[in-house]
C-alpha cells in the first residue's frame, strides 16, 4: 500500500472506533446522516468535475478547497451502515450491503484512498492530475452504486 | 482579529468565490445541500459534546477527527442561502435570513471562527479547552437558530 492509502486506513480506523450505537440513537438517524454525507460529497466532487470537464473555469484554490471536503466526506458515511440500518427511513441502500460486507468495505477503502489522491492532485494545482483523479474516484463511486445502491428509495 | 479568524475569513472567501448559480441548478438543490451540511455538522459536534459532557469516554484522536469535520462543515452552507432559496423544498430557514443579511453574515463568520478554535482545542488534546470551545460554538449555533431558524418546516 502506498503512504496515502495507509494514512486513509488509519483515519478510517479512528473514525470507526466509536461504536455506532453511541453515534446514532435510531436507524433513521444513521440513514439521514449517511445520506447527508453523500449529498455533500457529491456536490463538492461535482464542483471539481465541472472544472475538470471545462464547464467552469479552473481555479486551483477552489479545486483544493472542494477536494478537501470530498476527502473528509469520503471517510464518514460507513459507520452509519451498521446492522439494523437497512430501514427506518426511505433509503436506496440495497440489502447486499449487509450480505457482502467484505466487498462493501473494500470499496470504502478504495474511495477514501482515491479521495486522498484527488486532494493531493488538487493541492498540486495541476489540472491534468486533477482530471485523472476525478476519473478514478468516479469509477469507485460507480462501482459501489452499481452493486449497492437501488434506483428507487424504499418505502420506509 | 486573531490569526485563526483571519484564516477562517480567507477560507470563507475562497469557498464563496464561485457564483451560487454555478453550484446549484435549482433552489431545492441548495436547500437540500445546506440541510445536509447542517446534519453532518450537528452529528460531529454532538460526538464532541458527548465527550465534553462525560457521556462517552474522552478520546483525543476521536475528538480531533470530529472537530476537523465540524470546522470543514462550518464554512460550507452559506453559499446555499442565495436569493430565491427561501422555498423549493420544506425548510426551516426564516425570511429574516434575506432581510437581515449583515447580522446573518456576522454569525456565519463567528461560527467559522469558533469552529476553528474548537479544532485547535481538539488538536491540543486538552479536555478543558475542548469543553470551553464546545460551549462557545454552542452559543453561536443557538444565537443563529434563535433568530433565523423556524420551529417547523415550511410546506414547500
Amino acid at each position: 500500500m502506498n503512504r496515502l492509502i495507509v494514512a486513509a486506513a488509519a483515519t478510517l480506523a479512528t473514525l470507526a472506533s466509536l461504536p455506532a450505537a453511541a453515534q446514532f440513537q435510531k436507524p433513521e438517524d444513521a440513514i439521514k446522516y449517511r445520506q447527508s454525507v453523500m449529498t455533500v460529497q457529491a456536490n463538492h466532487l461535482g464542483r471539481i468535475g465541472a472544472m475538470a470537464q471545462g464547464r467552469v473555469p479552473f481555479d486551483a484554490g477552489v479545486a483544493a478547497a472542494n477536494a478537501q471536503v470530498v476527502a473528509t466526506m469520503s471517510r464518514l458515511p460507513w459507520v452509519a451502515f451498521g446492522d439494523g440500518t437497512d430501514k427506518g427511513r426511505p433509503t436506496r441502500a440495497k440489502p447486499e450491503i449487509w450480505k457482502e460486507q467484505a466487498k462493501f468495505k473494500d470499496l470504502q477503502g478504495k474511495l477514501v484512498g482515491e479521495a486522498e489522491k484527488l486532494e493531493a492532485a488538487a493541492k498540486s494545482g495541476n489540472l491534468d492530475s486533477i482530471k485523472a483523479a476525478v476519473g478514478e474516484i468516479g469509477k469507485v463511486c460507480k462501482a459501489c452504486h452499481d452493486d449497492f445502491q437501488a434506483e428507487k428509495y424504499s418505502a420506509n
